[in-house]
């Protein structure tokens, strides 16, 4: 496997043919920076319109990107060239809202009535929050985001439903007005902070333990900023217990020729 | 019918409620100023995911407000205690793509599996522009707004294709930066200009000759702006030939009780 270094210097093409040819199966964060990386959700073409009602009601939690009809598996709009089959670096495979196991490639089980929804990731805002030097803790720290379930609840999108999760990152109250400017820009990628302060209120007890990722520091003069994230399709698809559904792997996601910036509003 | 002038000062509510007795059934323009209204679009759930899947992939024309799940008749989000079977003015009946009528109300013709999409209306931006005294000179003339078929195609979606529909508004070139960010702060009611100037770049070769709707006076040292127009989802809706669908007249509006500036992004 080649080392970081050496592959954080391709191309999203570049980077997807050594995904599908096996070279590369690690997670994707710091690759292919300034392009937009992806969530990836596929599921048989019966729940599709309940998923896509889900995400159409909770657009925070779930900006959809793309959809990919019933058993087409070829992008054609945001990555020419890619087969949704093999160019992901791993997989997750659900039966019945159970995790059965990972897979590098899904072109075994893969099947005609399947549809492919690509949502928004968090990754897009923080490359933007970074470049107007507003840190991103976790990054600094070299650890996964914290994220945690709140109280507050998803709309309901047919058979799907679940709490709104969040991810928190710890900003300067200086910075706090800047950072909602930024992200506000991007509301396919989670957009502005959907709270601000006060964990208690949204139903976090601690914020040194969350319920998924890693815990950072917040320092002193710092205020937990939290936003929506992609992990709340994820519950929600899984609440909904369909007989089989495919994602990504947290932290293996799709790489897309589409240019953060692309993905900003005016 | 009561006069315009009394029924303008109602509530959504309370025009919704002389809708449904049938004592209102006339255009909805200029009716609860300050609430969005939308456009209706209902047919079979075989065809729901197509037609999501269209208007997620064209969001400028056809930007989705609410979705009624499967068989689904009553509004509760935007417009709690509504009936979508009676709480729209006029009613258009397609089928096999062809107009088969016009009704005052659906509820003989409800099917358990119809599905409901709201789709954004261009009258909410109206109102920010006429706030800001940038002229809608198709509203000084007393007209429907003209519309244009052009050269641009949408994006397909399932079954659901066609070209971009634009309405045309003359904005005086000092002012058309302003209209452009005025519009902009409404996605969800088509919002920024699609093009602006040079009409035969999109295949408009009279602007004096609409497809839809009627012309109106370009007065020297103004451009012809062009945004995209709800047409756009009906026309491809149509060469979808679905076996029934069934849309507002137009516009004859539905009324919803959420506020223009809830439509608006920051």
């Amino acid at each position: 496997m080649p080392y970081r270094n050496d592959i954080s210097r391709l191309s999203p093409r570049e980077i997807r043919d050594l995904i599908r040819k096996g070279t590369w199966e690690a997670p994707t964060p710091g690759l292919a920076m300034g392009y937009a990386q992806a969530n990836v959700v596929i599921l048989p073409d019966r729940y599709a319109f309940d998923f896509f009602l889900f995400c159409h009601r909770n657009p925070k939690p779930c900006p959809v990107l793309e959809v990919l009809e019933s058993g087409r598996y070829e992008v054609d709009s945001f990555a020419p060239g890619t087969d949704i089959r093999t160019d992901v670096p791993r997989y997750n495979v659900f039966r019945g809202g159970t995790l059965e196991g990972t897979r590098k490639d899904i072109q075994e089980i893969w099947q005609d009535d399947f549809v492919t929804f690509f949502l928004g990731c968090s990754f897009t805002f923080e490359e933007a929050l970074l470049r107007a030097r507003i840190p991103v803790r976790h990054i600094e720290e070299g650890k996964n985001v914290p994220m945690y379930i709140t109280t507050i609840p998803c709309r309901d999108g047919g058979i799907f439903r679940g709490p709104l999760i969040v991810t928190m990152r710890p900003i300067p109250s200086d910075k706090i007005t800047r950072a909602v400017q930024i992200t506000s820009r991007y509301p396919f990628v989670h957009g502005a902070p959907v709270h601000i302060g006060s964990p208690e209120r949204i139903g976090i007890a601690d914020l040194s333990r969350p319920d998924f990722g890693d815990a950072v520091e917040v320092r002193e003069g710092e205020i937990p900023v939290f936003w929506a994230c992609g992990v709340t399709p994820q519950a929600a698809l899984l609440n909904g217990k369909p007989d089989i559904c495919i994602t990504h792997t947290p932290g293996h996601m799709f790489i897309s020729d589409m240019l953060n910036e692309e993905l900003a509003t005016s």
